[in-house]
């Protein structure tokens, strides 16, 4: 987990939030499930982890956004996959589907990109206009805990929230005496804009966490989903010219190629995706590995982890 | 603080956690200090901070640093505005004057940008090998508390540090328990990379923490500053290609122009910031303002508030 080139220095080893890939070993270099987990580092542990660990992703819970780059980047398309959350947000994900199954997106553009807090993109005002739901529909900040909310509890502490934990591979927060959860607004996590009004928004025009997750904004937005590969797409648009980061009527907006399910591509076009499954065995040792950290590098250990720093560890899955 | 524009929704604001540039207002326009802060807006609170609540960041605090952007980019070259920190990392500090007073940076790269992390730019190597004590040094992760040390406590909490607040304007964390103090990894804060051993870095080689704030980092490396301007064009740079965001071979590495002090630039070129005091009266509203959001845009009060989510705002001073 070092850096090996002696120019390589700093070590600030980690992974990112969410989206994090790991070249899985061979199937017969995995020590026997949980044996040695418990000296391992996060890195280890994840290419440790066994196939049961490991969630497939549906290609229909899948929505692949593919952009121009800014003009004079240089660059080719970039290709941005969000994980969308119906168990969160079954509504404007439901509206979110219909939009994309009429070509909504394709020919919009990014119209915001603020530093250290969020891209936006997409058109609200233009779908409700045009009759579709998903420009301004009910919020869905936050949904009544039922019976088969059993989250796995992490017991750190937060600032924002009663409880924080994990449930079906996604950070959550809960307060238990109101009976609600809710997704909080970690780095990556994607949203949908509003005006004025709670119920003034809809997905038709999105965003996504660009910096140090903006907590303070949980339960003001319905969380939809989660950037899972090609964050940093998002990450390194030039920032908008104008008030809260959107871009002046001068600055290229990046255009959307287009916006389709992975359900709607081609097989071959398809990136098959897998989830640490949160709720697996490994999964606090992983968690504690982060706490911990278990490598010589580390010489003061946190012993502490915050929600947003929390790997969910996202997988190209390895070939059969 | 609205989107005026009606295609412009979301109302997602704030200001950056560590750099805000307001534009003052006219001193007689200026409501009579603190009659109406409580219900003000950040926005407003920070328009409205009488001359008194900000305090000058002297040019031999400031380093300049300017950088040409990575090749095919389309834009010119860039200048990120760091403000170090002697209160916190003196030797650091007065190590890293000693290379820039050398033209140590003028010439060398920028050789990392991970993701949701860091960017990284400098050779520690080469600044060893060439006797600057810059190169590798006796580690600052943190300080005894003197008596000087009078913070002002962010009483919210922190899964972290037994005590997190304000001091000097800067984020600091302490523990009364141990007596000492240290800058905590917010966005935009700067430090000095190192290898394995804790007093195997120094500012020859520095890093600034470019998405959600890995505070498991904390008292494992000496933080010296924060980014007060132009942190969006470190956030923006392509991610590199290589294990922890190092860019490869192959990968063209922005080059540093100069990174020169404040004070040795002629007073044309000396851009002149100033910091919102924290010990100030207003800043308990400025905090509150953000604990507690005064718009109509919010429905769900926080009521708390994250200590790398506190505004510390940086300006440049109003013509006299």
């Amino acid at each position: 987990m070092l850096p090996t080139k002696s120019r390589q220095k700093s070590a600030l080893v980690a992974f990112s939030i969410m989206a994090c890939f790991a070249s899985p070993a061979a199937s017969e270099t995995r020590p026997a499930i949980g044996s040695t987990w418990s000296s391992m580092t996060t890195g280890e542990l994840i290419t440790a982890a066994p196939a049961d660990a490991w969630q497939q992703i549906e290609q229909s819970q899948l929505l692949y956004l593919e952009f121009d780059p800014p003009a004079g980047s240089g660059t080719g398309p970039a290709r941005v996959i969000i994980q969308l959350a119906p168990d969160f947000a079954p509504n404007h994900v439901a509206a979110l589907k219909e939009l994309v199954a009429k070509d909504f997106f394709n020919g919009k553009s990014i119209v915001r990109s603020q530093d250290n807090y969020v891209v936006q993109w997409g058109d609200g005002p233009a779908a409700t206009q045009a009759g579709f739901r998903g420009g301004q529909m009910t919020a869905e900040f936050d949904r009544p805990i039922g019976r088969d909310f059993k989250p796995f509890e992490l017991k750190d502490g937060d600032v924002y929230a009663p409880k924080v934990g994990f449930w079906r591979n996604w950070p959550v927060a809960w307060d238990p005496a109101q009976k609600r959860y809710w997704l909080p607004h970690c780095y990556a996590m994607v949203g949908a804009g509003r005006d004025e009004g709670a119920d003034s928004g809809g997905p038709a025009e999105l965003y996504a966490v660009n910096g140090h997750s903006p907590r303070g904004l949980d339960r003001n937005v319905t969380l939809l989903g989660r950037v899972v590969l090609g964050m940093e797409h998002f990450a390194t648009l030039p920032r908008g010219g104008e008030a809260m980061g959107f871009y002046g009527e001068t600055q290229s907006k990046p255009r959307i190629i287009r916006a389709v399910l992975g359900s709607q591509l081609p097989e071959r076009e398809q990136i098959n995706l897998q989830a640490l499954r949160t709720d697996h065995a490994i999964y606090p040792q992983v968690l504690e590995s982060r706490r911990n950290r278990r490598d010589s590098w580390t010489k003061f250990k946190a012993g502490r982890l915050e929600l947003c720093n929390a790997p969910l560890p996202v997988r190209i899955a390895p070939k059969e």
